[in-house]
């Protein structure tokens, strides 16, 4: 184990050391030539696909998404709230005869305002920036202006994520009883790999995968409201995972929680560093706030815990992240 | 072929009467029982599924989303705009040192306000009425309120838009030269029927499919600019085709057009009248605006005009139509 | 006084009763015509706007205002979040030459999206209905459908909202040593007159007038934090004084927190009952969430409690309130 | 006449020139103290809003705003849509007793998403930087960025613009036969002057007051349509009125036109260089869009072109920009 995947090894007070060394080791800048946009989604191509829809056994379906409400996690932290949705036409309207079409027809039309991570979502590869540079080494002003992601956009990715998805439950496996590992829990990639073990073959993961991780934050959510559901402690991968994250080669990952990284943080003063080494870095495309809890059930059920994967985020030109209803299909 | 479907027979000064014929002849009310809320979705199932999985062979895969963005069709008809995506956070500010986040992190983030039909979407159930009720009967005012959709809510498709879809090709079918229908067009069930025999057996149509038909409206909007894209004259479907649809027992159905029926519509004085007996009677759900010239290409290529389509709303709690990014997976 | 008029006469458990004879009593239903649009706004006219700038004397002026953001009161009740304002171009952008302009000019632009009652506000007309009519007897679903409110929209407001301002500072009078009456407290008219009494001559009110009514409960949520100021707790007019608001001819009231009248409301099951008399009944202006503070300490270190008020709404077409910026000057 | 104030003097190819010597002769930097955050409104003070008070004589009343709805000039010019109100609840609603409140209330509300310069508005000194400065000196970078303005933000505007309000009708002098001057009509100081003598001593410009340029564009797009009224051409002040601006000691300025000066702009590739001119160098406050045409009547009328103007932005917290109902009060 090289020391920056041993937890024991980080200095709390030092996370620019650790950053710095972390992203060097973990760099894909160049991997897939000057001009790319996607990262590791390189990692799924049309091979990837097909093996993954010949996953498909039973054909049962799960949504991943939460709700997309004002009952939501946001409490304004960055003017990040929940959605606003609000009618433009009725049925109340057109049952009393208010909209003036013709023939008896009536509608109900409707307008949203949100953040685009406000709930299930995909971070973009433009939504973190490391010292002033974003992913495949850009200056991050070259990038993201008020205008947008002008170079890695999220619509790039509108075709991108399918492939064969693997659920890791870790809250389970860790805390057999409950499902749910506690606030401030760091899943380290020793934690991975035995989860693996402990699931079986079918949870194995390697090139072109979208791994998710189930911690069980959100059953807690779920039962006990929101909280500090968003921002607030939580259970999450550790920093030191990174190295994981680069050697299987994975697609994308995406977890239970609202920061996919443990919380707080694993140095003194810090926020989200794990995120500052893997998006701009590694170029690895993120998800957060997915609920895994149904999927979870039905793949101990099954004891097979992988499946076809597909969580195509809105091709919103310029977005650095997008709402998704994933889907996995067993 | 019975009088409904017989454009011929249309009486275009009373489209009162041809309505009232329709709705109730392919009215679907109560047949999934008095508190379905997903209507012709019902015909999709596991095996439904799995059998459409089975479809992928090379793995190629499409997005039949348009951009969400400020150049896009729409013109402000009832209140509907291009969605106006903002920034809250930006590169420019993070390289500038703006953000004030320890250890060199930096963030993008950002912010949507959309009409949910404004771009590639599907049509819920409760977006259309007929005679002040909806989808199996009810009263719309006991449906959609200004609070939403209280019964048949997009939130309630999340899972269920996964099946075989069926490409038809109707423009380059009847327009081998162009690929694309001339504004007024109303395609026929003959015509879908001749365009199914001219394009062989993987494009039979039958339970649970999702149908895709393009007419090359969009084609030429993307050539010629989006003039009157959103509500203007198309090419689509006629109001006679509402058997076809029913006796087919389709899941869902969508097209390359602002309004998926032909516009102008089939009477003198009309609005959307297909739309008035396939939501609310029928219960069928509708995509309109769809990209399908790629996979066009692709099927045509192939000589295979069936795949894997996972089409998932976002569960917008109460919504009447939602933003999607269809994927098919060949 | 009547019994209408005397807070020990209230069966709080019969609002239906009490609310009827009030609105019966103090209804102005066709007092302007069956066209009316304004309410008691006729009550001002050029010579009140004349003599209400004739009062000014010092120049000093003062806006009533809260801020306009984020750090606002608002939970979420009723879809009302607080206001959220997103650059759509920055001085950051502008600095770093990410603008495309020509000769060095740079520009910053913006947008917002708002409850038009998030923050410092007018209820226009359309706002509250008494069982199932608006102002002036008309049918509630005849005046604010999904459109807005057809008929008496904020916009016929624009220019009507000039006068005479008169300030009781009820929270000084009652309670000399904190400024502040403590929640529930339910303001009568004996209040108010007794506030003028000692306020002396220039707090005098009568017809055209707009009377702010200060209770001291922003000033309490400035020092403790917004806590249950959106819908929770106050200060404010007891449901007795409609009869002293018809009498006094005033033109429009304000007040200092978020519902005007006392809350909880005077009845075991209620919901703004003084809302409901005043607003569809009397045609009574109402503005809510209003700073009177600093006006206040300024008309008591003058001894005069009248000034020039202006305060339009923005005239946003067929809204039911608008946000607006008041400025009394003395 | 200085160069900078002679039309027939201006290089068209050469705006940079031109612009670093106006910047440079018209800077107030440093004028008012380093902190200052409101530029030429320091012309206003307590004596300058009681004399303009005292200018009020018969009381009448003219909103100088233009509608806030769909049906406005904006058509998308980056990211400026018109603005988009909805309803939270309804009139309808409320009849058919779908709210769930007692005793009858019944409740409309509503919510409003807007560009802030999408009708009549304030530019705020945040709105242009001249060469990468803001007012003052500061660096566009250190005062405006995602999160808004932050030093001179138009809430610091909140009672500021109240003051003697002097309206030159130029389109009605220059063109008295159609009171409208024609698309690229540059008005010049010389204009100015002359239209200030044939109006007469009521007109004349000084210290502290706030000039309204009626140029009758408005009055055409009311006639014709909105047409290319949101930066299209149009008539408004040359670039050499800057001197005269400067020279007047003005406290702000408004014309009913879109962007204030003359378009197309007086150099043949140029985009607004009066704004950079006066906005960030001169900290000049800038309304456009302003309805002046009922005004002018009435100041024909009466023959008196002077009035009490109240023009308060919304304190919107670090908006660079605010919608107005301004109120002049004759």
């Amino acid at each position: 184990m090289s020391a920056l995947s041993d937890p024991s090894q980080i200095d709390p007070t030092d996370p620019e050391a650790y950053i710095a060394k972390a992203a060097e080791a973990f760099r894909n800048w160049g991997r897939w030539g000057e001009d790319d946009r996607v990262g590791t989604l390189n990692f799924i191509d049309d091979s990837t696909r097909a093996s993954a829809a010949a996953l498909v056994t039973d054909g049962a379906v799960f949504s991943l998404s939460q709700s997309f409400d004002m009952d939501g996690p946001q409490k304004g932290w960055r003017r990040r709230t929940n959605p606003v949705h609000t009618m433009l036409d009725t049925g109340t309207d057109a049952e009393r005869g208010n909209q003036g079409f013709p023939h008896g027809i009536g509608g109900a039309d409707d307008v949203i305002a949100m953040p685009l991570q406000c709930s299930t979502q995909w971070d973009g590869l433009g939504h973190i920036f490391d010292r002033g540079f974003a992913w495949n080494g850009r200056r991050a002003g070259d990038v993201v202006t008020s205008d947008g992601d002008l170079v890695t956009g999220i619509e790039h990715l509108a075709d991108r994520l399918v492939s064969r998805g693997v659920l890791l439950d870790v809250g389970a496996f860790l805390r057999p009883e409950t499902g749910e590992l506690e606030d401030g829990y760091a899943i380290t990639q020793a934690d991975l790999d035995a989860c693996i073990v402990a699931q079986g073959a079918t949870s194995e993961v390697g090139r072109g995968d979208i791994v998710l991780v189930r911690t069980g934050r959100l059953s807690r959510a779920r039962r006990e409201g929101w909280g500090e559901y968003a921002g607030g402690p939580s259970a999450g991968l550790s920093v030191t995972t990174a190295g994981w994250l680069h050697r299987r080669e994975i697609a994308a990952i995406a977890t239970d929680t609202w920061g996919f990284e443990v919380r707080p943080n694993e140095f003194d003063v810090a926020f989200q560093p794990l995120h500052q080494i893997v998006i701009p870095n590694m170029g690895l495309t993120i998800g957060e706030m997915w609920d895994l809890d149904a999927l979870a059930d039905a793949c101990r059920e099954r004891d097979r815990w992988e499946f076809l994967l597909t969580a195509p985020p809105l091709p919103i030109t310029g977005a650095v992240g997008s709402p998704v209803n994933p889907l996995a299909v067993l």
